[in-house]
């Protein structure tokens, strides 16, 4: 006879590392979650008594911590940049790449090929190659389109995505990313995006949030801040790459408009620290571009820590400056490159990472009220998690109260 | 009916990269392989009669290169060094790490307390991730163990590896690793090695080659000698930890040895880059250890081309200074961090690494008369091996001639 069916599923024998404070670990330690939704968190002694009718999994005394959150991503896309990584490798100039067909472009031209379909084949390696790593919620951008037809395709393929596997994906515009071939006025491809493309994809439900990229190669405040003011029309979160190669003052421009998160930061000054603070915008730090750029300039860790801006760290997956599908190893970089500390680390991926997107209140955290994704872990300690490079010490993962 | 039992196998429809000359394609490639021995390999037009009693397996147009080779690596060892990660990065120093039981001297002592057993269960996670990504040839050193009796059980568990997993298992036995906690004379403890340890190991068949560690931290280039002199009477060769922290000629002196090869180098200088080109020793760097430890100082990737030296690379796994176990990764980092060509990082993985454990003659090509040991990749070429960052392409991996 099969047991009834339940909607309580209980996970015993955990060693819990809750993030909702530190990093400290709850010893036989329980999590009862009810549809998908935690209950309750803690020592196996403080269990309600609901726990009597729960389907039990046992963790085999393991560690057990929220599910990873990789909250800055371009996973969709067409293409690789393989060859003109091996190019540059073998001293081709900036020119002889462009000549080749190299740089953003070849993504945007590759992207538009490959259809909604072609665009999700692609995906699905490194989607779930970042998932057996733990991850439960992953956010994807548009932003290789740069038209409403290839913005809405890769925004559809985000979506599919997840719908074809156990993962929550949120999604963001990035229209704002680059200007579309041919395409040489900046201003008026911001305001082809707000007035036609954004409302567009946004009406479609296709649009968690909107981003942008400011910078000198891309666009201005200005521009940006006529991107963020359709967002605020629109009644959609913003968040922006921001202050990566020079110090133009997007980070607290993006504050000032209550962004998630500014993210990269390389560049980023005090009256830009303590607008984020001021604001509780998110450091998404993304230490796969610094590496792969082979960047100096660190990002301003100290001047976050002083002003208390929470610190996320992501993939940054993307073709032409990080691609790269382990968030475990992207910890293991935060903690070597940037000299994160193994908490903030961890927090960097759990409750900051879903804070990054909007998520406070639902991930991110073993808490009850919040979705019960969880990382199962053959590990001893948390530090063991950001301690080993290229290793994956996931047990199993658990979406939404379900083991996977 | 099952088909009569054959000891031919061949392999179609592949698109092969035989690392015999370069990182040229052959388009429509085969293999042919008897008791694991390649037969042919070449385009599949060429294939000898012989084949038409083969078991086929078909590559599905996959890029099929040699199986990848880990030529150095401290692979079996107990415990694991998370917490000095920890403590270091929360600024701890040298002193208070040392005083909780850090450094190598923590690594020996949960080496000794292991047992083989236990060294072979905490090496098997590491092992399968190497071989996960394609790995069909590991080479794993002693030297945490430092007297007979612990030296010999971690050669034993490193050999109870090769029978317990689908791969060939190289050791060096690296007694002349560090003074064994409570010794403070060197050059007895190298006598101890020389007259007892070695010999011993030695005649009990535990020992292919023997290693060394010549730095001002460990022993010096007189010491290493007498230990050499000891592996030339006892027929071993020899391969050394040189140049890594200071110049102090060990690998010219490696190389006057005759030594497969001379490991880490940041510091060679150029009359040991010719000494090493004259012998025929190869190169060994590893970029686990020099990321892990943020050095500046970079291998002379430039003079070792200069001289002809050939130019291995390797994961160096162990829990101090690299706890590394992807090969993949360490490639890329080969690319990023040393500026090694694509071309160079694979060959670094195949032909140079199989030279470096002196298997030249039947590992680390695709070539008739070597092994067939395989790596089928879900990669359209073979940049993409070292482009991507924490991904793993494989589709599979053949060893010995069976697919695994
Ligand atoms: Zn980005
Ligand atoms: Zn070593």
């Amino acid at each position: 006879m099969s047991p009834t069916p339940t909607s309580l599923a209980l996970f015993t024998n955990a060693r819990l590392v809750p993030m909702a404070a530190g990093i400290g670990v709850v010893e036989d330690g329980a999590v009862l979650a009810e549809n998908g939704t935690i209950l309750y968190a803690g020592p196996h002694a403080g269990l309600p008594d609901a726990a009597a009718g729960a389907t039990v999994h046992d963790c085999g005394g393991r560690l057990v911590t929220p599910g990873l959150i990789d909250c800055h991503t371009h996973l969709v896309h067409g293409g690789n940049r393989a060859t003109e990584f091996e190019m540059r490798l073998r001293g081709a100039s900036y020119e002889e790449i462009a000549r080749a067909g190299g740089g953003i472009v070849s993504t945007v031209t590759a992207t538009r090929a490959a259809g909604e379909d072609g665009l999700v084949a692609s995906a699905l390696p490194r989607l779930d190659h970042l998932l057996a790593e733990g991850v439960t919620t992953v956010e994807i951008k548009s932003g290789y389109g740069l038209d409403l037809e290839h913005e809405r395709t890769m925004l559809r393929a985000a979506r599919r995505l997840g719908e074809l596997r156990p993962v929550r994906v949120v999604t963001s515009f990035l229209g704002a990313h680059a200007l579309p071939p041919g395409q040489t006025d900046k201003d008026a491809y911001i305001h082809e995006l707000c007035d036609i493309v954004l409302p567009a994809l946004a009406a479609e439900g296709l649009v968690d949030a909107v981003d942008g990229f400011c910078e000198g190669i891309a666009f201005s405040t200005a521009q940006i801040a006529r991107l963020f003011d359709t967002a605020r029309r629109l009644g959609l979160p913003v968040k922006l790459h921001a202050e990566q190669l020079s110090n133009l003052g997007g980070a607290a421009l993006a504050a000032r408009c209550g962004a998630l998160s500014a993210d990269h930061l390389e560049h980023l000054d005090e009256e830009g620290a303590a607008a984020m603070a001021a604001a509780g915008t998110v450091a998404v730090l993304l230490p796969g571009a610094f590496y792969m750029l082979r960047e100096t300039r660190l990002p301003p860790v100290g001047l976050l820590r002083r002003h208390g801006v929470p610190i996320a760290l992501s993939t940054d997956c993307n073709p032409g400056t990080s691609p790269l599908t382990s968030l475990l190893l992207t910890m293991n970089m935060g903690a070597t490159l940037f000299r994160l500390t193994v908490e903030e680390c961890l927090l960097a991926v759990t409750r900051h990472a879903a804070a990054a997107l909007g998520l406070a209140g639902t991930a991110g955290t073993l808490e009850a009220g919040k979705r019960c994704d969880l990382a199962i872990w053959d590990a001893e300690t948390p530090a063991e998690l950001v301690y080993r490079i290229g290793f994956n010490p996931l047990h199993a993962r658990v979406w939404k109260g379900i083991p996977q």
